[in-house]
């Protein structure tokens, strides 16, 4: 598994990754009917570094890492990860999660702030705490789950600072 | 004091505020060298409903309502507020806060979300404790603020279901 800055040859596969995530609707706030030049224009935003996990010749996850704030509060990142369904429970999204921590410490971010993440996501909220990050904030019925209906959603925040 | 839908000839009123407000440095996560037009490219993005309010011939503030998230998360209604330094004191946040609030309702959002309530803005969140918001999550040290360094920020929150 090799993680590297995203380049233009990956968007293919980055939107096959994100459309499968986006219209499974049940982890990301974001219209699952987005279409792909909108997605990519969302995923490659000037403000963003993106990241893609390469396995053999296959690209199975991708990842985003930006500043959270802008002026007074762009001391704090943010990220955001997604994985290919089928690639998912192989340990891809703790890779990629590492890789943007050793990221964002070394482009001199103080913490990292996680705003969205939907509280029915078990597996991403244990990665994030046995990662060491920390529920801040809840916020009640945030997220309109396709099942579960409206469901709270996490606010995780975890230092950077040595 | 009369709140409307801002208009194109309400830009420079509009720039004048922000800009002072964003200079000052003290209650936005916005670079304080931000110019006019991407301040006012930000202020009147698509997904932003903005408003003014006039005082007699003049705009003593202005504020922008939308939809915090996207798809899953849209029926969060998110928005910010800006008054004009002289003007401050005299209510108009509180006229602007309780419009929004009615207009969010008349446009079906189910809550109100403030992302980045910087925890030293005490006529803020007086305000919008006041109005029924509650403190529903604590960002630590995510504002540099420019006299006091790094301080909390606050994440609030007030349903708006009947």
């Amino acid at each position: 598994m090799k993680i590297r800055a995203a380049s233009e040859t990956d968007r293919d596969a980055i939107w096959n990754i994100f459309n499968e995530i986006i219209a499974a609707g049940d982890t990301y706030a974001l219209d699952p009917n987005m279409s792909r030049e909108e997605a990519l224009t969302y995923w490659f935003r000037a403000d963003m570094y993106t990241y893609v996990v390469q396995k053999g010749s296959r690209i199975v996850g991708t990842y985003i890492l930006r500043p959270n704030q802008l002026g007074p509060g762009s001391h704090v990142a943010n990220a955001a990860f997604m994985v290919a369904l089928d690639a998912q429970g192989f340990g891809v999204g703790r890779r990629m999660a590492e890789h943007c921590l050793s990221e964002a410490r070394r482009m001199g971010f103080r913490a990292m702030q996680f705003n969205f993440v939907v509280s029915t996501n078990a597996p991403a909220i244990h990665l994030w705490e046995q990662l060491g990050f920390k529920i801040v904030g809840v916020l009640p019925d945030a997220f309109h789950h396709p099942e579960k209906g409206h469901v709270d959603v996490y606010v995780m925040h975890r230092s950077l600072l040595p």
